[in-house]
């Protein structure tokens, strides 16, 4: 493979994820005002400082690059992102659409693991050591974001649906 | 939160998900024919005898819970498999091309490594065991694809990558 070659894919792949991150951050404030539980809205806030972080970690990243981060627009989180929109609308029972919000969430996340994943391993095969390390940060704290939604989605809605089955003996806990 | 909330919830995602699989299905013979290495063409061929067990599955699970598996058209996948499709349309490097379709392919798998594991636990809260356990197959099939995935990104393209830059001591390996 040519280097330019790589180098293009390299930039195009930044520029899909520029673009997803700052559609995820026109999408996350309805999703926070949409949340009924308290550590899921919570979680969500504090997803929304990181994902800042993570842009300016990619302004950084296209700034030594000497590269515009504009000009693509990522479908495939437009896509994660309208099926999240239309489960807000639908969902008029607070703890489904929790849930659900835990699901669309968790597709956006594994959405990012994948390409921050790609994104490191072409820095690092371009060598630059720099954006290895910025990317990688981003890439923990998309995996750190998916496991905390998986607890919550236990903690918080399975033991409330599991009290209205067949163990009404079961502590009902982590209620707000 | 109500039994029936979470069932409905349940099954609208496994709805989500078989249209997710159907358009999967729909869009890999195009991904085989554009992938030259060899390896990764075979790896996508293997992946869709997978995904046709994975229908199979569902409709299983649709069986037993006596519902349609229709009526629901998966907005997040459409919007990766257009990000893949509009990649193979605009490489002309075949190498380049490759380390494309294994990005799409991962933002495919890490889609359905979400979504699994999300039904997965609503099988479980539902006390559905044999959905739990079909969801589970389908669950880890994904995670292996994706590693297999990764292994490929490294073994063929990287190392290809590799000898162009600044190591041209390195040893290529893993070529076709």
């Amino acid at each position: 493979m040519e280097q330019q070659g790589l180098r293009e894919l390299y930039v195009d792949n930044l520029k899909d994820m520029y673009s997803a991150e700052k559609q995820i951050l026109r999408a996350l404030p309805k999703m926070i005002e949409g949340a009924a539980n308290e550590d899921l809205a919570n979680a969500l806030e504090e997803h929304r400082a990181i994902t800042e972080q993570q842009v300016t970690r990619l302004e950084t990243i296209f700034g030594k690059l000497g590269s515009s981060a504009r000009g693509k627009k990522c479908k495939g989180m437009e896509g994660l992102l309208e099926e999240g929109a239309e489960l807000l609308e639908q969902e008029d029972e607070s703890d489904v659409r929790d849930a659900g919000i835990i699901v669309a969430a968790q597709k956006v996340e594994h959405y990012e693991i994948a390409a921050y994943g790609s994104l490191r391993t072409f820095a690092e095969l371009l060598g630059d050591d720099r954006a290895v390390q910025l990317l990688e940060e981003s890439l923990e704290e998309e995996k750190d974001a998916d496991e905390k939604l998986t607890a919550l989605a236990q903690s918080c809605i399975n033991l409330e649906a599991a009290n209205q089955q067949e163990e009404p003996q079961r502590k009902q806990a982590g209620r707000r």
